[in-house]
């Protein structure tokens, strides 16, 4: 049976308490998640008209699996659906679906709406009916839904009937604070489908019922699964996760245990790019992946204990519940010295083709990545660098240029913190000349980035085709000022894009390692022809 | 209906990819737990002398709430209970309880053990008699049960019997490899419960059921639950779920589960000691502590949009599951533009009680507020930079000193990236004298910290006692090296831990804006006893 897969990374993910995206985040994110084939992507939620300015963004993409869809609520008390300026927004955003929120449960109908169970229900009901009349398909968030169910079944479900009857075709039943058992959500799930069957013969057009869960008592994804199995049929959460307080049932979880385990379909033959578009939303997110996710974590098929490995290569079946491919992972083994050999020569094939999994290039540069890997560097986002890694490591790498002298200073030109600014002074040496250049810029590695390509412009002409596009920092260990960052950054040519990484407790000497990869990795692959 | 808790933080937690304890961390987390009351601590896998020589220092510790167990396996294939090694350690350790590992599982007992099924069962008979006869209680852990259960239910229950008979009087239902959805864990414990009542009227000795879950499916807790509600009276787990691939059972989720939301006896009113002691573990552990832990997660309680803010103020069960309370930790409402008055009124109540939601104050300091955010500004984690902000916006902030000399160089001094230093200069002014101060540090934002407190401790003694913890850098626009960054540094005097904000183009500035606010809440609000 298909599941329809709604992701609501963009709008749950941002009432995180971390995270914040921008516009071109959000965009990127969209990409991603239409590659990985989830049926529905909350764009965002709309209360403004810069909301609205960022829909009209996304509505350009091209996308190929994915439908958009926006996110507001019902009208208020007291005023008409047409009078809305919520509505109105969500009316006019130029995607194929609505998803609106409203109350369920009478605590909250009284006591934080401030009105009462009929009006509750008037609102639902003009609010999906003014959007079904502008054409939008209407997805209804019955918030609150399970405590509604507990306290008053009754009315619980005459807020989900009123959402059908208005013309709704799916109504998701959402764990507002997380705080439901799986039993209790599946029974509850039960009897909401039930209503559902009723409203579809009774209305003649499609009742569906969907599930939206918190992760409050660490079991977001259980009752999702709960819910699904008594009959919902669309599927609520975020990438990791992420969300709100203690997050909301995360689809990097839900959707391979929906498939694999269960038997649904969910993103079919795609589930295998799982693993890389996780990590590359979390890199959007700026947040530090979680190396413990199931199915994704970097440590998800890590095997570390002797009798384990020994188990897992005498019966895979002994330590891995599902092949870790099925989600694009792979098996790792801590003590093992075969480990990431066939990754590796994958990854050498760009500059060295024709090697196998025996050659002992392919060990030597394994050992060199391992020895980087242990003092803080992570290639999974800057393949240049672990480019220049293996080049180094069978001795193909050559210095372009020396660095004599280097000096970056920050000072307050006035006394006020207003006009503080950056210097960098470099003199590089290339082949016995020398040239000696200065750069002011916003923040240090500006000024660095500057004055480096001034320098070398002399030399290598290509220099002047490259600048710099993004810049990331993430602290990787803890500890005061003295803890280890790692600086990620983007480069271009106008051609292509290349990322390089640098580490160190001194975040000008990491950014600095970063930009001289960048640059080796311009002078070495790319204006050689040796990579495209 | 009482609970048996029994954590294994220390042997599931230490084959943890990234886990190491040293034996002065294990006693520290020894008392912990015994503090917190669970029933039993395993303390450790014996497979050596030097082990039993640990668990004679662990056994020597005052214990109030806790029994010490010792791990390890049964006999090996071919040779005798009285010939085992592992076994005769386990008989020695200082110890009242042993829990020991098998095989229930028939391709794992022909692929791994290579032996026969009939041999398995006395292999596990055997070992179980040995231990029980030199005076232990003896816990036997079924190894991947609930495989062998769907396998060969006969087979695998009669592994059990074999076991109680033998005078285990409680065997343990083992999840090895995480896999299993709650509704199979809970059939099958179902069924091993019925076992246990059968062998406890034939033997006449107690029979129990345990359950030790793996959280490869992200249900670790769900699935522990489940076999609880189906007759398990044995949990074990670790702390925050510490443990080999993606984890263990979370024993910070499970103990609140089943103890508020379930009615189980766990560990009493000790509860209200779970947050401070899973930070404390953690702490020992060396890991970052997951903020978005539930329940004890610092973001557990903690509320962002303005809809959420709004309603828990109304009626906390809006948006809390439970009394943060009662497991210790605290509400926390993040404040942004969007959160309105009612969550600044609750702020402010810290440094200005007796306001309201219309006082001109609030509405000032929200303001303030929204300006400092449309620039970049976040107050999520950075709430003594906030509390600074709003005493700005009512004129009450005081300036403690003015710089009217700052500079911050890095550079090579022999020419190699390997000695690449920063030194910051700083001259500090208060109330006409001045003082100027140089220090050298890790990287720019090491060196002007230091440099700055150098300086203003002539002044402000109070400042001796303040440093940095811990420092956090964001990029919030995309666009190379003049994208904006906020930095969020935490600072302690010992007693207090607070966290401000700087946000700039330039990271230097971005730093230094946070490290003056942070010295600022030192001298306006710590010492002068504003806050607490």
């Amino acid at each position: 049976m298909q599941l329809e897969i709604y992701d609501s990374t963009l709008r749950e993910g941002e009432q995180s308490a971390t995270v914040t995206f921008t516009w071109e985040d959000k965009l990127k994110i969209i990409e991603e998640l239409d590659r990985l084939g989830v049926s529905c992507i909350e764009a965002g939620m709309l209360t403004s008209a810069r909301d609205l300015d960022f829909i009209r963004q996304a509505a350009n993409l091209p996308l190929e699996h994915s439908s958009l869809s926006v996110f507001g609520s019902t009208r208020r008390v007291g005023e008409t659906a047409e009078e809305s300026d919520g509505l109105a927004l969500l009316a006019r955003a130029p995607v194929s679906i609505a998803c609106i929120f409203g109350k369920s449960w009478g605590y909250q109908v009284e006591r934080v709406l401030r009105t009462t169970k009929e009006e509750n229900l008037s609102m639902i009901r003009d609010s999906v009916a003014f959007l079904k009349s502008a054409g939008k398909r209407v997805i209804f968030d019955a918030e609150h839904f399970f405590d509604g169910y507990s306290d008053d079944t009754e009315y619980a479900l005459s807020v989900l009937r009123t959402a059908w009857e208005a013309g709704a075709d799916t109504v998701v039943l959402c764990d507002t604070n997380g705080g439901m058992l799986p039993d209790v959500i599946g029974m509850a799930t039960a009897a909401a489908a039930d209503a559902a069957r009723e409203m579809k013969e009774q209305t003649g057009h499609p009742c569906h019922v969907g599930i939206h869960c918190h992760n409050d008592m660490g079991m977001a994804e259980a009752c999702s699964v709960s819910a699904v199995l008594s009959g919902a049929v669309h599927v609520q959460g975020t990438i990791s996760g992420i969300g709100e307080r203690c997050g909301n049932a995360n689809l990097n979880t839900l959707i391979p245990v929906l498939q694999l385990k269960l038997g649904f379909a969910c993103i079919g033959e795609r589930l295998s790019l799982l693993t890389d578009t996780a990590r590359r939303i979390n890199e959007y997110a700026n947040r530090v992946f979680d190396e413990r996710e199931p199915f994704v974590g970097g440590y998800a098929f890590t095997h570390k204990a002797g009798t384990h490995i020994d188990g897992v290569l005498k019966a895979p079946r002994s330590f891995e519940h599902i092949a870790p491919e099925a989600v694009g992972n792979l098996r790792n083994m801590i003590l093992s010295s075969l480990s990431g050999r066939s990754a590796m020569v994958e990854k050498m094939a760009r500059i060295l083709p024709h090697l196998d999994r025996e050659s002992p290039e392919v060990a030597a540069a394994l050992e060199a990545v391992r020895e980087k890997e242990a003092a803080g560097y992570s290639y999974d986002d800057a393949e240049a660098s672990l480019l220049l890694v293996i080049r180094e490591a069978l001795g193909m790498r050559r210095q372009y240029f020396q660095v004599p002298h280097f000096k970056v200073m920050t000072d307050e030109g006035s006394g006020k913190e207003e006009d503080m600014r950056s210097t960098a002074m470099i003199k590089v040496s290339v082949g016995g000349a020398e040239e000696l250049c200065a750069a002011e810029g916003i923040g240090p590695v500006n000024a660095m980035d500057k004055a480096l390509r001034q320098a070398l412009g002399r030399f290598y002409p290509a220099i002047d085709q490259m600048h710099l596009t993004d810049f990331k920092v993430r602290v990787i260990g803890g500890g005061a000022t003295a803890a280890v960052v790692r600086v990620v950054i983007e480069s271009t040519d106008g051609v292509a894009v290349w990322r390089t990484v640098g580490v160190s407790p001194d975040i000008i000497r990491a950014s600095w390692q970063a930009l001289r990869d960048s640059v080796d990795y311009m002078l070495d692959l790319r204006s050689s022809g040796k990579v495209t």
